[in-house]
């Protein structure tokens, strides 16, 4: 039997501040270590351990998985960090508050923005100083791999080929594999693996620090799920 | 240019209780952790950032390696854990008290435990639960590949292939490599590298905490070494 964990990371420091994230490299807060040390328990507590895990190139999504493997002693399985799990990018909101966009565009922008399969947020320029292409842990991306902004779309679609190329591969050799990322590279997963529809996806919430579990099939079909 | 970091890791909590621990999975003390962020610091100054980082299946030296690239703000780059680069298995040895040991056996014997390149301490038995055929880390590996005890020189020899059909192809696509091990499997890359015989590896004694920079040309061969 094969099974797959998704584990969504906790608080971070500008989720406590309300601000959009995406890309942005920001740390865990305090309470967003606590969450990952809490998964870990119950990975533990339920003696599900994973054999080799995924996360992506973001600090918050790297330390939760750091600490959950501390918390089932399990530091020393095969880490591979991949940018395709990396939260949505969300262009040129990264850094605003997120009532402040609100006051200003209106809710109802913020929430097509927030909450559409399709929209694609305010694109960023390559000037800017947020745009991925200066930072020299995307150096190896072509131009066409760098976002401006996605829509969850866009999102979904980079998560699906990296599921397919990247992660299910290891299913030969491992049985059970984790993947800690975010909100919306998350949603990427769930969709392909449950064969949701673009307007089921959008109402999907996955809770942070709470292992998803999903057994798979011999296709890696899933034959159950269940949060711990 | 072609640049190796090697790091020994900080104090660990048995390193603290003077005991020998080999592959025994003990963390880090306040104090190693302290001396890993100083690394982090060192590398940060000098300007000196890896690409890509090569660890052992042991925690100690794992969580080193986390805490360096945290403090550099590389996180994100690939680590690669090996339990070639694991410390020199200390066989029967391990768990013992150094001075305990030295009253019982004299100090001659444990001087020559520890510091001949060919001789090997006393044997674990299969039976006993320091065996690690009763470790899941490593359930990969033949019988033949699993020690009961190793010399310096079987230590040396595990590292070298390592570096031979692991790391040093890795300059292929990276410029800097760092590698966080231990002080007898450092010893080991530290003899192929510097080309040293037995007599004069036994005497090389790495600080811990203290990044050992080797600049390498073309052949990998080395041009310039010097401690941060």
């Amino acid at each position: 039997m094969k099974r797959l964990i998704l584990l969504r990371h906790g608080q971070s420091q500008w989720n406590l501040e309300n601000r959009f994230t995406g890309w942005t490299d920001v740390d865990l807060s305090e309470a967003g270590r606590q969450e990952a040390a809490e998964a870990g328990r119950k990975l533990k507590q339920a003696e599900i351990y994973p054999q080799i895990a995924f996360t992506s190139y973001l600090r918050r999504a790297i330390h939760t998985q750091q600490i959950v493997l501390s918390t089932i002693e399990r530091d020393w399985i095969p880490e591979i960090k991949d940018w395709h799990l990396n939260e949505r990018h969300y262009g040129a909101l990264q850094g605003l508050n997120k009532a402040d966009t609100a006051e200003k565009y209106g809710e109802a922008q913020v929430h097509e923005w927030r909450r559409s399969f399709d929209v694609i947020p305010p694109l960023l320029t390559t000037d800017d100083p947020r745009y991925p292409g200066h930072d020299t842990r995307y150096a190896h991306l072509s131009q066409a791999q760098l976002p401006l902004a996605e829509s969850l779309r866009d999102t979904i679609a980079r998560v699906k080929a990296c599921w397919e190329e990247l992660i299910s591969p290891c299913f030969v050799n491992y049985d059970t594999a984790l993947i800690t990322a975010h909100g919306n590279s998350l949603r990427g997963l769930a969709m392909t693996l449950l064969n949701l529809t673009a307007s089921e996806i959008v109402s999907v919430e996955i809770p942070t620090g709470t292992p998803w579990i999903f057994e798979l099939g011999d296709r890696l079909n899933v034959t159950e799920s269940h949060y711990l």
